[in-house]
């Protein structure tokens, strides 16, 4: 039997704390892009990309305060693994993090808007409508087809690095699911959950010219 | 006699590119703050404080858009010198980089507001609403104070820090008056420009309880 992914969507609270804290990740992946690009260009481009994210983050604790939640303690249960997180995939140098930026808000934006399916109604449409509004992909693309086109050997480190982050990433979607103790799946009826994420991440990839 | 700041405004493109790259500095010195705050709740309370400076930045890139410049090409006479001076203030912890934030958005912002006097009808009041719209100065002195009240030492050694930071804040924005050749006063005549910019900013640091 198929599981959908709106069935295993966290009570609300636990929803906007765990997705407005990686969001928070995400934002500062992002910056820190901006922060080390090598030049003027690439750091303008860029700096609309952690707006985004930024607003989603803002709009994730809107809905928290809405619901009466403080925000930071919605946050607190995925503080040290989402941070944890972050650190592994920091990536080696500017392209790298560029990487890092494109997969993980590809893949975790992709899978908390499906996730918000099995909220309440209202809030689910407002979340999608939050998480729906773009991550600036094509931005980050553009920056990272400069740099492949110029040097093949850095389209191969990384696709390489593409696929590290994967496995991390889904780690922390998985983390997110809210599986009951006593109709605990087993795992590999919960693959197929993520099938579709993984479908979209190697159409990402693709963009790029790199293998999934 | 007295020179107003409105009298050594530069044309619109120079300004604009000016603050919208020292803009994007700030930003880039207040998301490092929210990467390394040592607790969630820090992370959680500055992030917003990014979020003003990006609107900032993009309101004034904006700006250039609509008036038909390229703004990265606005933008390129001032990022070596930005990049050096957000390098030389990025401070050595976490609250100096916090202070750093405090007294470099606090100056620049009053700074290029008050230069903005001289801009074109229109545009003078579009960028004064921009830079208007407050860098979130409350929030980071709720911060600097948890840490000085519970360290004295660390009250001393961040007044010693603002103290640095502002003659090289202040070079930043003497860099952007446009005095003609022909006409250049001398410095002494400059020095009241800088007087009500100084008083602002003293009263910024009274308010962490700081001598400036």
């Amino acid at each position: 039997m198929r599981i959908a992914l709106g069935e295993l969507t966290p009570d609300p609270r636990t929803f906007l704390g765990h997705a407005a804290y990686v969001q928070l990740a995400i934002f500062e992946t992002v910056a820190h892009a901006v922060a080390t690009a090598p030049h003027p260009r690439a750091k303008a481009a860029l700096s609309p990309v952690a707006t985004l994210s930024l607003a989603k983050y803002d709009g994730l604790v809107n809905e928290l305060r809405r619901a009466g939640h403080d925000p930071v303690d919605a946050m607190a249960g995925f503080t040290a693994d989402t941070d944890a997180f972050r650190h592994d995939v920091a990536g080696a140098d500017w392209y790298e993090s560029l990487v890092t930026s494109y997969v993980i808000a590809g893949l975790l934006d992709d899978f908390f808007l499906r996730l918000a399916d099995g909220l309440p109604d209202g809030l689910a449409e407002r979340v999608r409508a939050l998480l729906e509004a773009g991550s600036g992909g094509d931005v980050v693309v553009a920056q990272l087809l400069g740099g492949i086109q110029s040097d093949p050997r850095l389209g191969s480190r990384l696709a390489l690095w593409g696929r590290r982050l994967v496995g991390d990433t889904l780690l922390v979607a998985r983390s997110a699911l809210e599986v009951p103790a006593d109709t605990r799946p087993d795992e590999a009826r919960l693959e197929p959950v993520f099938t579709e994420l993984i479908a979209a991440h190697t159409r990402r990839m693709d963009a790029i010219g790199l293998t999934a």
